[in-house]
């Protein structure tokens, strides 16, 4: 009843297309068919103009796009929390590295990547940016599962469980590439991790190749404090005019984090028309510093909201990011209204399509995308009364109470089950993970 | 079977009693009889000990005090999320007040009550303090649905819908105090608005008659940089030193929101034992200040956590509260370990009975306290793997996800449904409280 290969009716209480902008059309619904959407109209002509279609009753529902998360490490699921009370880089070689040494292997990403999938889906995120160790393991999970990725695959110089050398994680990005070329959700990009820790030779071949093969890049930048402090000293410059000097501050490459931006930076940003992916939770939990988000709208730049991996999160919650992000983004300036719910939830939806590349299959809801749908009841005292439904998703916390998740008109999750995924598997697998990590 | 007036084991998985602080015990449980806690123990010895009592399988759950939310406007929650994108004092003046004057009554407070303690119930919330007109109705309410409410009833100098003068006020809150004297779950409290809005001589009678009826008082203090900024121009010092100066800085003063402290002040409530309640979300939202609960920690002082309204929150969610909480403490100071996860979650609970004065009734798992306790399952994508149950429940946003909710040891709320309390018919009110707000 509810895949949306059929013609169906999805009929709404409130639509938020976010295309156009700052629009909530009451009793208005989408019609869907072999997971596309056709049109969008008052739930009455819907109704008298496809009397055989199925009809999908969401009328006591906000329908909007599926949110999207532009950065995570799926995987990184399995070490939800672990390391409370460090900064990133103590954080990094003290807790996270050393596991990730002796534990990551195709199996570690299978179970992460499943896991982290299926929160997604129970939170409304219909699509998902990995950046993580054997790419093609979480591929071909998210593939199974009917989930929309982009699979951002590592580039790392050091040697490790899965690859031994750049080169040889370049070469097998590009086929990964290749195999997946006419997949419908899976895309592909590359995934260096940082400048400051892949040599300039590698990411002049890196965006070499990603302008050749037509592929984002998607790459941390600027994501603490005191990574652009000790690129002052070693350059004697930031790591954003040192990219810009090799001509690496292109419209493809999606810079994640970029906390400490100076305002000639930003406009240099905008002026490359750079994508920038902020993760306010995990910046503000390793105090890493803070992505100046007002002023990248006030710039023009395409803002997407990210989760990071649950390890520093600890949740894959992008509404929940959404309202942090909204909360931060006016703080200290004494103008609670500088950025907008609409602004934001915008960002967590068609500017992330926008940062991926992705905004002519999803995003928004708008004739000839695809059917990448949530709906949330609003029938639930934690959502009563309802005055401003973009206010609302983004401020009160029972709005992470998605009720339906589609990808690609797939129905993947309804009313706290998942469809097609086990569960129940998944989460004995994360408690056995839980125990071998422990010892 | 889950009400716990015969004899029940709540057998859990894992049981947070908060005090003694820090502590997580597996596999353990708790013994209930008429409302009150028994014992704590194995599960394994419990099940030996009582083999005659009812069982109360949560051996995939969390266990723990029920959440402490200690200040907020119940009936405020029908103007949920009103005038979004505004300073407090513009919204207040421009925004709440008028749509007060023209539509506060006992019905908009029976509805507004109503619906608060429906969403609280849902989120883990056993105790709340409310400060609003027509007290005696959210006093009513929160009885009749067996919640357990701190009622401070509040001291208005101006003619408004509920009462002419500040004087009629106090003399309908004293008999309020005096009719719920013997009442198990309703607290009274004096509640006048703040010193900048309540002149001195009213002050000086409600702190002489609370100290002569044995009640506390709550109040706003230090809510905006502004008023702080007003003070000093006004007074030539701040509030907390002008209620210093008259013997108002007592243990039995609620300070709530205590933004732009100095040093000196802290030191000063620390001495005093002011117990403080922090509104994070409500304070970052209105762009207020913050209050710098790391420092209150470090001097000893008892903090609390709130919600305040919904009108300005939008929620009432006190976990997303502590998490906030979690994440502001430590911003901006390069250390993410100065305020911990069992810091902010014991301010959740232990810390919020304190300040109400509730401490031997609530707030912790311990022998003779009231049964207020609440369970979360873990067994979800979103919660596991689960390595340290503190951080988990404040970083984790699933972690919202409350399944049940005891009060007195009678079960409220389970798996979505509430129990004595027609939650259609509450959301129904709201709906039409919206439309006549809205005209």
């Amino acid at each position: 009843m509810s895949n949306l290969t059929v013609k169906t009716l999805l009929l709404a209480r409130h639509l938020l297309p976010i295309s156009p902008s700052n629009t909530v059309l009451d009793d208005h619904g989408v019609v869907v068919e072999n997971g596309r959407i056709l049109a969008i109209d008052s739930n009455h002509s819907l109704l008298k103009k496809h009397p055989e279609a199925v009809q999908v009753d969401l009328r006591h529902h906000i329908v909007m796009p599926g949110l999207i998360n532009a950065h995570g490490h799926l995987a990184m699921s399995l070490l939800r929390g672990l390391g409370e009370g460090h900064l990133l880089d103590t954080w990094l070689r003290e807790v996270i590295w050393p596991l990730e040494t002796r534990f990551v292997s195709p199996d570690f990403v299978a179970a992460g990547t499943r896991l982290a999938i299926a929160e997604m889906l129970s939170r409304g995120v219909t699509t998902a940016s990995d950046m993580y160790y054997f790419p093609e393991v979480t591929a071909a999970i998210a593939a199974e599962l009917g989930f929309r990725a982009q699979i951002a695959f590592p580039v790392i110089e050091q040697r490790n469980s899965y690859s031994n050398t750049a080169d040889e994680c370049i070469h097998r990005g590009v086929e990964l590439n290749d195999a997946y070329r006419t997949a419908k959700t899976i895309h592909l990009a590359f995934g260096p991790h940082a400048a400051y820790t892949v040599p300039k030779d590698t990411l002049t071949r890196v965006f070499t190749l990603a302008a050749e093969i037509g592929i984002p890049i998607q790459m941390h930048i600027h994501e603490t404090r005191q990574e652009v402090r000790n690129a002052h000293e070693k350059l004697g410059s930031s790591w954003i005019e040192y990219l810009d000097r090799y001509g690496m501050l292109v419209p493809e490459l999606q810079a994640v984090h970029m906390t400490s931006l100076t305002p000639e930076e930003i406009q240099r940003v905008a002026e490359r028309d750079v994508k920038v992916i902020h993760c306010p939770y995990s910046n503000l939990k390793l105090n890493s510093g803070r992505c100046p988000i007002s002023d990248l709208y006030s710039a023009g730049i395409t803002v997407a909201l990210g989760t990071d991996g649950a390890a520093s999160n600890n949740a894959l919650d992008l509404l929940g990011e959404a309202r942090l992000a909204a909360l931060l983004a006016n703080d200290g300036t004494e103008n609670p209204s500088r950025v907008t719910s609409e602004q934001i939830l915008e960002s967590a939806t068609l500017g992330g399509a926008r940062a991926l590349g992705l905004e002519a299959e999803t995003g928004s809801i708008e004739s000839g995308k695809a059917a990448d749908l949530i709906a949330i009841d609003v029938d639930n005292p934690g959502l009563q009364p309802l005055f401003d439904a973009h206010a609302q998703l983004i401020h009160t916390a029972a709005a992470n109470q998605v009720s339906h998740t589609w990808v690609e008109g797939k129905l993947l999750y309804e009313n706290g089950s998942h469809i097609g995924l086990d569960v129940n598997e998944v989460v004995a697998t994360a408690r056995t993970w839980r125990d071998r990590l422990s010892t």
